[in-house]
């Protein structure tokens, strides 16, 4: 359709080089498909006007394998991830960039592809991909396609998101089902089936959380378990409060088909990354409010509270997150010391 | 001295997981080399107050080799680079991102030593790192290290930066030598020597910009030649403003060890990568006032005027760009339709 999107065209080394080829590659694909006032000025660096002073800053790099999979594709996801991000700041996202390293010889296809998910998920958002960048490296020297999502949003009056401001005896919600994403790339990339195609959860949270807040202004944290899991999150969040924390596993939820990819992997959905769930903290008697709002959206449709912050404890107590197992007992949920899914976001 | 640091130790899998190891490897080494009151809140996202509205963004991949070259390496050169590109459209610069791409098997000793020269390239020019984010592929999905920077800054009242507002009669300065960057780095590569180390002009330009932008106002634009070199960013501006313009050729500064280089290489220092210098399009009565601020900087010591704004041209007219030769002749500058240098930046 484009010129340079001939059948079989390949990214070459000179679409990075500066020059013509890289004028080309950006006007007749990323400029075709992120189309939007701030973009099309086409100016070096993005130029923005912000009402007022409080803003939200956030960086994520894209290094997905495989770069398509069942739910969504690096590029939705780089959007999605990045967004989440600046809303878990508590802000509303006002602004995406966008810088590609490419490896020589990706189909232009497959670039066009991925640009056109990236543009549909900014536009599906509201929120502009406002400028950008494009590298090629040779053969070998990446791995077909990294993208780096940088955020920025400004946070309302009266909204403060901060893991210290978390305190005894608040509620620990969670959006909806565990284990999603890092399932869905897991199956993809070994080419197991498990009846049904498990797929990644990757949404944009913002509009969710705009609600939230706005309903409930004194939520005390949000936080996405993307790498690392829930287990990761909640342990860096008890440690920044110095607080305690017990979880109940039998109100975590989790899709049964990803409970079963689990045990058959020797996984626990617990550690394993979620690209559209949030983890949520405040005061208990708002809890049931905030639940409602989460579930009247598409994307909060199973939230549940899992569990409740408990006593202070000094930084570097052991054992901060506990959970009261399916079978009645407790134990220490730990972070993963080492690498369970590498390149799941 | 950390932990982590152990001699021959190098980046794992699991420094990108997400867990324990993650947080070891970012407090360890980032953290420790970026300190500065916004990342050191430790959240996910940097939080920062912006005192008034007109913001600039802008973002850049990293992917230069080698790592280290004489002038500087890729961490310093990841801070100039968006901090030139957001003083370039006017701004300010308030604050940094930095993601990291890490190929497995990196020595953990050189990711220290790059995270150590971009901290203090940041402190130097007072813009924190405010935020970042780290992931590892295994070994040949990479190679050895891309950066990742993203620069957020504030338009002062009354500057208006935009290649629509150069026009015919305007001066063409250039804030000292070409080349020198891309020679530094090619001849790094080779391993060939030209009597003197050529090196890297990899500087951040901001400070010089801001007395600029105080002495001359009615700046009408400012570029950093940077990949394509000074040939590819004038016939941008040319093709933006529907402008021609004529550069003479004796009065633009290149190193004579840079001119030797070149000579023997077959390159054209007016195509080459420079990551210290900017090109500004101003009035020509400002001239001279402009150039003498440029001198009074380091960065600027050979600022010179290299050539005026000529009459206005329908978009698309070929041949925008003309230079008056040593030899008295005019000829054609056109962009590199190609790669001169790959990953030069």
């Amino acid at each position: 359709m484009s010129g340079i999107l001939r059948p079989g065209a390949a990214v070459e080394m000179a679409h990075g080089g500066g020059g013509m080829a890289t004028t080309r590659l950006i006007r007749e694909i990323f400029a075709r498909h992120f189309a939007n006032p701030i973009l099309d000025q086409g100016h070096d660096a993005a130029r923005l006007n912000l009402p007022h002073g409080r803003i939200v800053m956030s960086t994520d790099a894209h290094v997905i394998s495989p770069l398509e999979f069942p739910g969504g594709d690096i590029g939705s996801l780089a959007v999605h991830g990045t967004i989440n991000d600046v809303a878990m700041g508590g802000a509303v996202p006002v602004a995406l960039s966008a810088a590609f390293i490419i490896e020589e010889g990706l189909p232009l296809e497959t670039l066009d592809h991925i640009a056109a998910s990236m543009g549909a998920a900014a536009r599906k958002a509201s929120v502009p991909i406002a400028t950008g960048d494009t590298k090629v490296v040779e053969r070998g020297a990446a791995d077909g396609l990294f993208i780096t999502t940088t955020g920025i949003g400004l946070i309302p009056e009266g909204i403060e998101i901060a893991p210290e401001r978390i305190a005894p005896g608040m509620a620990i919600l969670l959006s909806g089902t565990l284990g999603d994403h890092g399932v869905a790339i897991l199956s993809q990339r070994q080419g197991l089936a498990f009846g049904t195609t498990i797929e990644s959860d990757s949404a944009a949270l913002h509009r969710m959380v705009g609600d939230m807040l706005a309903a409930a202004p004194s939520i005390a944290c949000l936080r996405d378990p993307t790498r690392g899991g829930l287990s990761a999150t909640l342990n860096e969040l008890a440690e920044a409060a110095g607080v305690s924390m017990t979880l109940k596993e039998a109100a975590i939820p989790v899709r049964p088909e990803v409970a079963g990819a689990c045990e058959l992997l020797g996984l626990d959905p617990i550690h394993i990354a979620n690209e559209g769930k949030l983890v949520c903290i405040c005061p208990p008697e708002q809890a049931e409010a905030v639940l409602n709002i989460m579930r009247a959206h598409p994307e909060g449709r199973d939230a549940a509270q899992i569990g409740a912050v408990g006593a202070h404890a000094a930084p570097g107590t052991p054992g901060l997150l506990r959970m009261e197992t399916l079978i009645g007992g407790m134990r220490v949920v730990d972070w993963l010391a080492g690498e369970q899914l590498p390149r799941i976001c």
